[in-house]
């Protein structure tokens, strides 16, 4: 098989008419790469390489802004030939892409039903089941035979994008069955489809968001899931290819809002002002935040002119409570995310990160009361005590809010990323620096340790 | 359907007749998640309901310590049944959870058939190709008709994991080409399987990381791939519904190990004491780690108690160059796990950050400079430049270090999670508060700045 530098090559050396073979014949994802990795000017007469099947393929796979340059520069013909025979769900993802004022173009000249399935499409929400689904689907009469079932799936359209399912309808487009093709393979030709088709068909409504569309098709097992409006009628599929590039973006959602950049759809190679636009603003705002958990300390200046050591021990006792909430944040988001866990699991994952946060306090209250002893002039010795009992006070309360706050959000039917780790630790730094200069303060004032 | 919920009154109300029929007629996976949650001395009562077919599927779907208690109060021939029908992949999996004795006892009972299957993919290593596997699979001839395909296919057991891809091998099971189901409908019967089959065929070798498998998957679009040996000899086929479930493990364990957690493989169900082993000895070992960070503090006690609003400065030095660190760790991260970018891009994506790093560190350099200043006493002004100076740098160096480290561990083919926000998080503390407090101390001593 030809890598992506056997290709480059190749293209130097100009040899046509290899190029061409090997353009045909690779997978349409590698040539999109490769296409979309070439200078500008010779995209173009790349792509025009392609014969039509493979040329709908490729162009599917070809980033937003090279699918853009190409409309603008083939032969009008060319590029509605692609756009007819792309898929109704790529054609509506391609369109959010484009400008208006090309789609309007392009929409114009499609035919009226593949016009009809991009709109129908386009109509739902961004994120629900209705916008990923795609309307090429198999459709059955309950009174069809399976040799009959066989022979319309073999004469139907074979760009349908699974044929592995059949979907079985009323004359209203009711959704009442469902049939794999390993049944109807499995099942002599003379049985009747109403007969031997599974009734209890799992199925979304349109407006079903795309992770709880991904979540049950991985539960399930299943290699297509119809989809169905208010009247249940089936109005389209939604295909295994499309739940695991779902379930990948909302990984990398939680991960990324987790580390609190906007919106978690960074990607890894965008441009520096993309970057920035998806961090900045956010560590601005928290700096703003964490203007407050400094401001706890503000007033105490003079108490740490007289206990120097506690500028020592503030940074361990923000970074371990810290570290204590982005742990218990992260395994509660990554929980809710693969649907292990619901909002009404809160009392029983509560029980076991305050069990498990009574241990950790212990052993980080202990660590950083010995630390204390040992950074401490004789005269400070006591200030350990106050930090080991702070330091287990902030550890549990940070296991705490770790688990609830995310677990709040989901029951709100908010996203439960929402809050970010470094969010949550700049709130626990106010708290924790307050209680500990305010004890320290008390201690000194008046109970008048020395220092 | 019937939910959970109408299942668990059904067996309070002992209508055994209506709770069988919807123990057997409801998916597999909803009734392994009700038995699992049923009463210990209720659960072989539920199991012993259920028809041949749904206990085997039932089965693979119960939590491992229901499994082992099921294998030791059912019936052996029962049992027997039961572990000779499984998915040899599914089987291994099992086999790895249950004590040694349990399973050498299964594995006596076992047809030599599967024995033999479940032998091979216990062979190889945890989290390979060859351990996902499953060793049942359509294997054709070259010189079969696509109608004798088809047949052959029919006539089949029913149990091959998938149907939809067939694949053609020599007389010594080497791999040549792959056939789909879909091809072989859409062709005439008497067609040639070797004249339609594709002989361009992606292909795993059985020591291939389970996370490479899955993105080559999800790449191609794939349903199927086969696994061949050294010798290109196919010895199984990993299916979709397998990589889902990789693509999810390698996202929770990316999230989990950013944030500290060992292994990352906590459930967020799991004990008490099973959060506590994964959570605690990090937490502790990042603890000693940071005295590192505050050691860098303490020598400059006295500076402190001269200029106490450092007390102030320093948590936000710390909070916000953490915040840079983590953005771009998982960023860096994640693309690396998606496969989005590979250590070749590392170039291109430390341009990136280098250049988005040097407006975020202008950002907050600046609104470190102007707290300083509002905080400070008009004899502490100046501190305010110093403040501002190491801010950026710090951040500069937290967005370089937070790309550049996952980078380098995945070119040394190590895990690039392997460091955590939190562990990066301290070394950055470390470096900036010595850097800070030297540059404060050398402004006090050397330009005898005032205080």
């Amino acid at each position: 098989m030809l890598t992506q530098e056997n290709l480059t090559s190749l293209s130097d050396i100009a040899d046509l008419n290899q190029l061409k073979f090997e353009l045909n014949h690779l997978p349409a994802v590698d040539v999109g790469d490769y296409i979309g990795e070439l200078p500008a000017e010779r995209r173009a007469i790349a792509f025009r390489l392609l014969n039509k099947g493979q040329a709908i393929d490729v162009f599917e796979y070809l980033p937003p802004e090279v699918q853009e340059e190409l409309i603008g520069s083939l032969h009008d013909t060319h590029i509605r030939q692609i756009v007819e025979a792309m898929r109704p769900d790529d054609r509506a993802a391609l369109f959010d892409e484009l400008p208006a004022g090309v789609v309007k173009r392009l929409l114009q000249q499609l035919s009226s039903e593949e016009r009809q399935a991009t709109a129908t499409i386009l109509g739902y929400l961004d994120g629900t089941a209705g916008r990923v689904m795609t309307t090429e689907y198999v459709r059955l009469r309950e009174g069809l035979t399976v040799g009959e079932a066989l022979s319309k799936i073999r004469l139907s359209d074979r760009d349908k994008e699974t044929i592995y399912y059949a979907y079985v309808t009323d004359d209203n487009r009711k959704l009442l069955a469902v049939v794999s093709l390993r049944q109807l393979l499995f099942t002599l030709p003379d049985a009747l489809i109403g007969d031997i088709a599974s009734d209890r068909v799992l199925r979304a409504r349109t407006e079903m968001p795309q992770e709880e569309v991904a979540q049950l098709m991985k539960r399930y097992d299943l290699i297509a899931l119809p989809v169905v409006d208010r009247e249940d009628r089936l109005v389209g599929i939604i295909t295994i290819d499309d739940v695991v590039d779902i379930l990948e973006e909302e990984a990398t959602e939680d991960i990324q809002k987790l580390a609190g950049v906007s919106g978690g759809d960074e990607a890894a190679l965008s441009e520096p002002q993309v970057t920035i636009r998806k961090r900045l603003p956010w560590l601005l705002g928290n700096i703003v935040l964490y203007v407050g958990a400094a401001s706890a300390i503000a007033p105490f200046q003079k108490t740490i002119a007289l206990v120097p050591v506690l500028a020592v021990i503030m940074p361990i006792l923000s970074n371990a409570s810290g570290n204590v909430a982005i742990q218990a944040l992260s395994v509660t988001v990554r929980g809710l995310g693969v649907g292990e866990v619901t909002p009404d699991d809160t009392l029983q994952i509560l029980r076991k990160e305050i069990l498990a946060g009574l241990a950790t306090a212990l052993g980080l209250g202990l660590s950083l009361g010995i630390l204390s002893l040992i950074w401490s002039t004789p005269n400070e010795r006591w200030v350990a005590i106050v930090a080991s009992m702070v330091m287990s006070i902030n550890v549990l309360v940070a296991a705490t809010l770790g688990t609830l706050i995310p677990m709040g959000l989901k029951r709100l039917n908010l996203d439960p990323a929402l809050i970010s780790g470094p969010l949550l630790t700049t709130v626990l730094d106010a708290v924790g620096f307050f209680t500990f200069l305010s004890m320290i303060s008390l201690a000194l004032n008046v109970f008048h340790f020395k220092s």
